[in-house]
This record gives C-alpha cells, sequence and structure tokens, in this order.
C-alpha cells in the first residue's frame, strides 16, 4: 500500500494555483423551500457552466464538494444519477453541472468542505493557493466553506453570480460577509481571470 | 443542504458499539513485494470473509477503509470494480471480501484511516467504541490507523489472523505492538465475540 | 510519558454536560477600531462576569478560548498580565474577566476556537454537549467557533448580552444568523439556566 | 481580534526548512519504569542540549512539544517550574533542556505531538519542511509525532542519539521502524547539517 501512495504516482494531480469548488450542485432538491432555491438555483448553474468550461480550459482542476445527504454507502457516481431522474427537482441543474471523467470530488459529511473530508490534503497535492467557492447555498455551506478556506490562508474569489441562496437578500448578505471578513472578491464570474494555463506535471 | 444533513435522517448509519474496518483490501497488489504480501494475504482474506459474515449477522457495520491509489477522480465501487478484473494479481482476494450495498466505504489518502477522512464523524455517527481492525498491511496501514484510533479513545481488537504484512516476522513484531502500547486485543477471529446484535435505530 | 496520559488520572478534567466558552476576552484592543468594539464590549464584560460566577457555582467548566495574537512563544498567564497593565486599553475587561486557577484555557492560532487547538479533545473529556459560547467579537471569532460547533452536533446557547461586536447592528445580525443557521439559543445570560450541579468525578 | 491575527504582525514566527522539535523533555518521571527511561534519557539530554545550540546558532527554531500530563488548567512554563523542583526525579534533565525565551512550545493533550494541536499551523508558518525529531520516548511518543509527520509529507531526521526508550533494544527497533517506514535519517546528532542562517523575516 505504501509504495504508490508516497509519491502518488500513477495518476498524480494536477498542479495548479487555481482550484474551482462546486458546493452541492449534485442535489436532489427533495428538501423543505427548495423551490424557493431552485428559481435562484437555475440561472446561476448557467453561469456556473461556462465558468466551469473557461476553467477546465485553463487547466484549473474543477472539484465537486458534495453533501452525501446521509448516504455513507453511496458513491458519488451513484449520487449523480440519482438526482438525473427526471422526475427529480434537481435534474436540469444536475444534467448542466454532471461532473466529468476529469473532475475531481469530494464527499462532505457535513455543512463545510473542509470538515471531516480529504479536501485540505487533495488542495495541498494541486498546490492550490487561490479558491474560487461557488454552488449551493451561498449563505450556508458556501459560507462554511470559505470561512474555513480562509482560516487556512486561502485567498477566495466567490463570483456573486455563481452562487445561490433561498432570497436574493440572503445571498447578498453571504457576499457581503465574505467580502468583509474573508477578504473574498466577489466579481461576477465572467470577469474572473485564470492564470495562463500550465503544462500537467506529467 | 442544510435540512437532510442535520439529522442524517433519511440514511441515518446504524447504531453499534462495534465496528470493523477492513483496510485496505480492495487491492490491485500492483507494487513491488506483491507477491510476499499475497503470501500472507490469500488466507487472511478467508478468515476475515468468515469474520466479515458473523460481523453482519450481529448487526456490526462494516467498513472499507481503502486507499485511493492516487486516483483521486475514482470512487469505491470502479475501484473494486478494477481490482476484480481476472489478471489482476488482486482478483482472488478481492472478489472474497467484494464490499455489499450495505457495506461503508471510506477513501483514505493516506496511511491512517483517519487522516484527511471522515472516518472519524461516521463511527461518531455510528456510536462505535471499540474497533476491530483488519486488512492490509499489518505493520502500516493498520498500525498507523490503530495508532490513531488509540490516540481517540477506542478500545482496539485486532485478530492477529486477520492481518498480514510482507513477512511472519514483521507482522507478528506489529502486532506485539499494538498489543503493547495501544491495549490491543490481539485474539484470534474465532474468539472475537460480538455484542448480540440491536436493533437498528429506524 | 503514556502513563498517567492514558487515563489522565492526576487531572482528570471534571465532567459537565454544559461547558462556557469566553472567547478573546483577555485582549489588548491594541487594534484598530478597538475604540467602537469597547464601547459594547464593557458593559458585556460585567455581564459576562456574572454568568461566570453563575456557571461556577452550578460546577459548570469555564473555558478560555483565546488568541495568541501571534505570540507562540507565549502563554495564556503572561498574554493576561500584558494586558493587565493600567495602561492598556483592556485592563478594566481583563481585570473583571481575570481567569482563575480552576479554569481552562485553550490558545487559539485563527478565529475558531476549534482550529488547530486541542479545544475538541478537552471537551470530549469533559463530556460537554451544550457549549454556552461568549465574547468577542460576536460576528467574527464567536461567530466561527460557533459554526464550528454546529458541525460537530454541539447544542448552543449565545446569550445575546454576552457578546459584543463593533457596533450593535452587527451584533444582532450575527446573533439571527446563529439563531437561524445554528440552532443557537440567544436568549440574555440573566435567563440561562444551568443544570443542577453534579459532583466531580474525583 | 481579526486585525493582527490575519497576518501575524506584531510577532510574526521565523521563517526556517528545518525545526527541531523537542517531544516530552519538560517531566517529572513520575510514572512506573521512570528508572529505566532515566538511564538513557540523562546522556541523551547532553547530546540534545549540544544539538539544540548548533540549531539555535543556524537559526533553525526548537519547538518543545510537550505532554500537558493531564493538566489542562496549567501552562508550560510552570510545568518547567513543577519539573525543576530538586527532589524531581527530572530536574537534572529539565535543567540542561530549559526553554528559552524565544523558544516556542505546543502542548498536546496525547502521544502525537499534530493530535489536537497548533503543530501544524505553527509549521506552516515558519516554512518547515525537514523536522528533527527528539526527545521521549522513542518508541512511543516520539514515534507516534514521525507518524503523523511522515503522512503529512514532512522529511524526518530522528538522531539515533538524541531520542531515548526504556531499553535501548526498543529505541533501535523504533529508529528502525522510523528509517524503513517513514524514510527517517537517523544519523547522529553531530552528523546533522543545518541549511545556512537566513535572516529572519522582521
Amino acid at each position: 500500500m505504501p509504495v504508490r501512495n508516497d509519491d502518488l504516482n500513477g495518476s498524480a494531480p494536477d498542479k495548479s494555483k487555481f482550484a474551482l469548488l462546486l458546493i452541492d450542485v449534485i442535489n436532489d432538491f427533495d428538501f423543505p423551500e427548495a423551490d424557493q432555491l431552485l428559481r435562484f438555483a437555475r440561472p446561476m448553474a448557467r453561469k456556473l457552466l461556462r465558468l466551469k468550461r473557461r476553467a477546465k480550459r485553463a487547466g484549473v482542476p474543477v472539484l465537486y464538494v458534495n453533501d452525501n445527504f446521509g448516504r455513507w454507502q453511496s458513491d458519488f457516481r451513484r449520487q449523480v444519477q440519482h438526482c438525473l431522474r427526471a422526475d427529480g427537482r434537481g435534474h436540469e441543474i444536475v444534467r448542466l453541472l454532471q461532473p466529468e471523467e476529469d473532475d475531481y470530488f469530494v464527499l462532505k459529511p457535513k455543512h463545510s468542505g473542509f470538515f471531516s473530508t480529504t479536501l485540505e490534503t487533495l488542495l495541498r497535492y494541486l498546490g492550490s493557493e487561490t479558491l474560487i467557492i461557488t454552488g449551493l447555498a451561498g449563505n450556508f455551506c458556501v459560507l462554511f466553506t470559505a470561512n474555513d478556506a480562509y482560516m487556512r490562508d486561502y485567498d477566495l474569489i466567490v463570483p456573486a453570480d455563481c452562487t445561490a441562496s433561498n432570497s436574493a437578500a440572503e445571498n447578498r448578505e453571504a457576499l457581503t460577509l465574505m467580502q468583509k471578513f474573508l477578504k473574498a472578491d466577489t466579481r461576477s464570474s465572467p470577469r474572473v481571470r485564470f492564470p495562463a494555463a500550465r503544462k500537467k506535471r506529467r
């Protein structure tokens, strides 16, 4: 077991100063107030898809950091299938933002993507210093994750149009908090500039 | 996102004082010295299968705590498929110890099952206080995981016949260390007694 | 080294379902905007002192969870001395809230009391399940600590009159957030009821 | 609270690729088998003192990573005083290895210096990549700390003459383990070379 793990050869992660995090977008929206959130989540998903595409062209790794919704025995790809079902309320969003083969994912048991997950270790291997945090809900799991990222000294970009909450006011409040206390850059997604793509290490 | 996560309703984990951990048994044995380890791992796998069956009958949750082998974009079920391929050196063992639908799994990026994983949170939800630690290699990932479990005040059972290392001497040394310093009970697996099965919480 | 540590005999901590946390009250208020904060921190300190006294009478352990202010080579008692100096702006508050011999303390390097500290382990030994979080600033280190406590499934009481921020509005906002998202009970301190005192374990 | 903490100005730690860790040397040796350990700990302390002096001349930060011995309400300087008492069995060793004003310290509640402490954050601020791990006991807290350091990708030097265990055989075994599995360099302390001293950041 040790050998391959030590230097992670075989499938070493990319190296990138930036990393794009998508929080809880793989979602069946099967909870109270889901309709309120969906009103804002649908237009957000389209913006986020464009941002994701630009990130990948620039060689920026894409990390799905997603609730396991208490399904400790499930895995991420199954959860995607579950959410893609046509009768699920999230299927449009999940179809748009479906993870690709080379995307990373981290299943989180609680609100922050850093709590009791492998996220910090993965980011260390990626060498990322700036996190672009997006997804749902802006004033909850996105905010919790941003708090934890700030404590770990990451620079934060939280594009105002790539996060959604149950109401526009709550989303705005969360963005203001992150701007003020976490020094987050909240410029809208089309204005986010990625560093020039670097060659993969291998 | 919050709602279902808070109380983990929908798919709350079982409650059990005991938990059975299988370390790195889903393995393609594609590393130097794999043949040495396999010599001991094959007979171990059969003992472990019997222990696993007894555990499940007793309502003790089974947790696969497995290296991600640097495949950060993969998931556990894919890894199982990869290791099951007939030409892989691990396929016999993986076939025996194939995870079932109701088994839990935790992907670990490094040696200890507790480092940068969700294991501690999962065990807290399960309410487990005694960990039965088994698998590969006895003097490495099993030992690292046992060290971390001990620091977190778990009681440890490491059945001598359900762990394997590259040599019998190294395995014995590791067991002696765990017995002496971690107060691990190293009785052989047929002598491990589970508490009477409890009803699942829901 | 192992022997006394294993069971923490010698000076085992008390056992208590409740724990009272004082965040960053040992403070020299030597930063911009300190005057704004002091306006609210002074009356808060008097309320908090009464709450602390009631807590101690009820056998509830008192934990000073305090910034190390980048003084990695200092320790808590020195920091108290530093802040007590008559010409320091915090000396009144620190005099009121001076830690006593049997109070616990945890030095934190960052905003949350749980990040990179011994707090979680200490609370586990205390057996605490409900945290009363107080101190400075309500919308920053108190909020960060409350977030992390919530993720770890503690029940929260954040008495509205025992936390202060740079403005009344910001403090109110933080309290609303904690009430809404962290299910914090924000009743004022005189209305906080402690469970009947239990005998110390030893 | 935020302001000074954010950039740690005021008393930013030094920057150094190397860091020297002294594990549990501030010790009252008030436990069974202490006499066995002392037989080896006394000569070790003299070697370690020389190594410490050389480290400091080279600008390498010295970190005391020390058990709190269950004294959650005490602090490090008090513990030093307690151990210095003439009738204590550890007083010779503690006198030799007494921490100086500019030494760092980290109180650990359990065996590994990384568990539930601020060590990892401090090392990140120091920018250290190579840890020289020394102290007591070689096959216990030193080994646990080395395991955790290795998982976090630090390079390890564990000078064979600057660690002691209850017996020479146990110490040798621990060194062999660290050499083999943690890739630790176990050269004796006079042969440890520090990088040329760098100016302090400020």
